[in-house]
């Protein structure tokens, strides 16, 4: 197995970058929203990536089908072959940048158009995975892509809803996915040798540090919640403050408990990312309040300790005003680590990027999710993190260099020779 | 003129009584959603009450038209006399109750039916008046219906929009009414005698003394704004406090600025009934915020200066987190003393309804608003709050007693009948 790529044109991975950064944009044109970028799970935009990714998977030789889940998966190489899964997701939040996820996608493709020659002489088969949902935007549940690929599908998500009350259940049917074969799905781990993926750090540190890429150590433990708060709405004219029960106001307080808790804590990131009051009009005092809250920690044991501290401020807050609340969970992952010899691989892979003698590459822990953290159930998970400036994501502003691309393409692709370099 | 009703039959009162109870129930069941009421301005709901009101209007002897704002009026007596005004409004906010506004039509419309026999003697024409939109819940703006009515309609309103993007001008073409024609829906100061309207209190104040009906001394000074904070909106994983500019966390601290600061200034209530962050992905920082500011007071001056510290408390709250905000005022109401001469003649028909020797009726202010305060920029405004137990309002849970409506009808039509009486 050749560990180099001496045999490709000396500018063969800035044209492929300026095709990921083309499809980028053309993919950020499939959206929902007019102005903006938003594609959501089972949504006519979800299909019409799929489509998109699919042709573009035919066109470096894959077989491709859609999955019982709606991922979109390509495989090169021998059937009977275990396989190296590489990819991201698809999906997007609401008003998104171009790159968290589908930058990952549109590389992995360039890694099978390089690799592709010299495939039959791997002892894996290549699959590239575009995973359909991992954001958890539309039903409120992240990783569902990955989770029924991982075969960690919960029959409890069926009846979810989105904002407009649809289920998961209905929208798969919309969507022409049997909820009935949502086990077809998931892989056995026999059948994988890993998952390798690149993503944008989503986060500042490689800018600061001034470097392009970074292997990933672990993906964050994360929680999420959705709180219900219950007051009286009455008139906002007539109901002096003595008597009323503003569940708005308990929320506020709720809010900025979780903001002074968490920084209070090393490690520790809590955002309330939702919040609304209902009815919802001017003159009446809102009778209820939901709201979000995202913990993420690199440790679960702290995580889990930060959680328990707000649960008891909610209930000191809810008390003094009078307010029924409760907390549903609608998420938990516990930390995942990446496996040491796929850390190992990344690392080899990014060194081939550098100047001889230059620094060994920084390795960052990850905060934001990842679908590694649902595929870590079945093998195992090595990730590369592109420098993102400033560390702006899921915003319009979010970016990516053409040049950083290119050179994740080279790290990515050497990181997958090195693996099928080691002995079985 | 007679100023008794010794020729009813000693049950007429009950029989009314429970004939507005009845169309209570029957205009709740005019909804945009089932199982809640709720009918906004220039909805399909609104043209239904309408029919029905006019209706209603046409069995007592009125000629009836829907004017150019969408307010349903009826008319009985002299085409030459000005008009006494006896209303309320027909529309509702967001899974409101059955009485508020309404009651106050349809026992106007009791008055008319016991006073038909004799308004060939009256030296005014009545005019029962259902207003179309008195709450804001659809545009934002309150008081749209009697705004017209008094003629100071600001053509700056078209551009409003309601929650789907649809202009107020839109909704007045989708309702079949013709913006160009607004002006018609004004009256002039010499075309009336003056405005009456009976309302439940919408606070506890009567509930906690035990007695039935009260005169209203002024309707509350108000003002209303909408608030927009801009912040940044990034990923919540990858994001460190420390480079946060958290929107939603500036509007929880706002919220509860307005709280504290009202509480600490008496006779001031203020609400934030309007809470929303955006893009309310539970995994993004909320790049945006925007919710209302609902002030009342007893007087203009006490309400302004809370308002002036509610905005030095947002500068230093926004400033501290590095957001942007803008205040944008919707609502701007002085304090409406009611007429001096319509106090009295309520306070003696209130008076004719107690037993000899009875205390005097309350006098009350009322905190909430009422259509009274677009009216009376062009005629004298009188009030009669019925009994609200526990001060629910705006709320499925409130309530209004048979027994009190039917002294409240009584107590009206004395008034009626006692302004007639005066001296021209």
């Amino acid at each position: 197995m050749p560990t180099r790529l001496h045999d490709l044109a000396p500018d063969h991975f800035e044209v492929a970058s300026r095709r990921v950064m083309a499809r980028c944009e053309e993919l950020a044109r499939v959206t929902a929203t007019p102005g903006e970028i938003e594609r959501v799970y089972l949504s006519p935009e979800h299909a019409r990536v799929n489509r998109l990714a699919a042709e573009w998977m035919r066109e470096v030789g894959m077989t491709t089908r859609q999955d019982a889940a709606g991922n979109q998966v390509g495989r090169l190489g021998g059937a009977d072959l275990p396989a190296l899964m590489i990819g991201s997701h698809l999906d997007t939040v609401p008003d998104a940048g171009r790159f968290d996820g589908i930058v990952g996608v549109l590389m992995a493709l360039e890694v099978v158009r390089i690799l592709r020659p010299r495939i039959d002489a791997f002892p894996f088969a290549i699959e590239v995975v575009a995973f359909s949902d991992e954001e958890g935007t539309r039903f409120g549940k992240a990783l569902l892509g990955s989770s029924a690929v991982a075969g960690s599908w919960n029959d409890e998500w069926w009846t979810l809803e989105d904002a407009d009350g649809t289920t998961l259940r209905q929208a798969f049917l919309e969507f022409g996915l049997d909820p009935g074969r949502i086990g077809e799905a998931a892989r056995r781990p026999d059948e994988l040798v890993g998952y390798l993926e690149a993503h944008i750090e989503q986060g500042p540190e490689l800018d600061r540090r001034g470097e392009s890429l970074a292997v990933v150590s672990s993906i964050a433990s994360a929680r999420r919640f959705q709180l219900s708060i219950e007051g009286e709405a009455r008139h906002a004219g007539g109901t002096p403050y003595d008597v009323r029960h503003d569940a708005l106001l308990g929320a506020s307080e709720a809010a900025l408990a979780v903001e002074r808790i968490c920084r209070a804590e090393h490690h520790i990131i809590g955002t309330v990312g939702q919040l609304e009051a209902f009815p919802g009009a001017v003159n009446i005092i809102p009778g209820e309040a939901r709201m979000s809250v995202d913990l993420r920690g690199e440790f679960d044991g702290a995580r889990d300790r930060v959680w328990d501290e707000i649960e008891r401020e909610l209930y000191a807050i809810m008390g003094r005003r009078g307010l029924r609340w409760r907390a549903h969970e609608i998420h938990n992952a516990p930390a995942v680590l990446c496996a040491p010899l796929l850390q190992d691989v990344v690392r080899q892979g990014i060194v081939s990027t550098l100047p001889r003698g230059a620094d060994a590459p920084a390795s960052i822990f990850s905060r934001a999710g990842h679908d590694g953290m649902a595929i870590g159930a079945i093998t195992d998970v090595g990730m590369l993190f592109l420098r993102n400036p400033d560390g702006i994501s899921h915003h319009p502003d979010e970016s990516v260099s053409a040049g950083d691309v290119a050179l994740g393409i080279r790290a990515l692709t050497e990181s997958v020779l090195h693996l099928a370099a080691e002995p079985a």
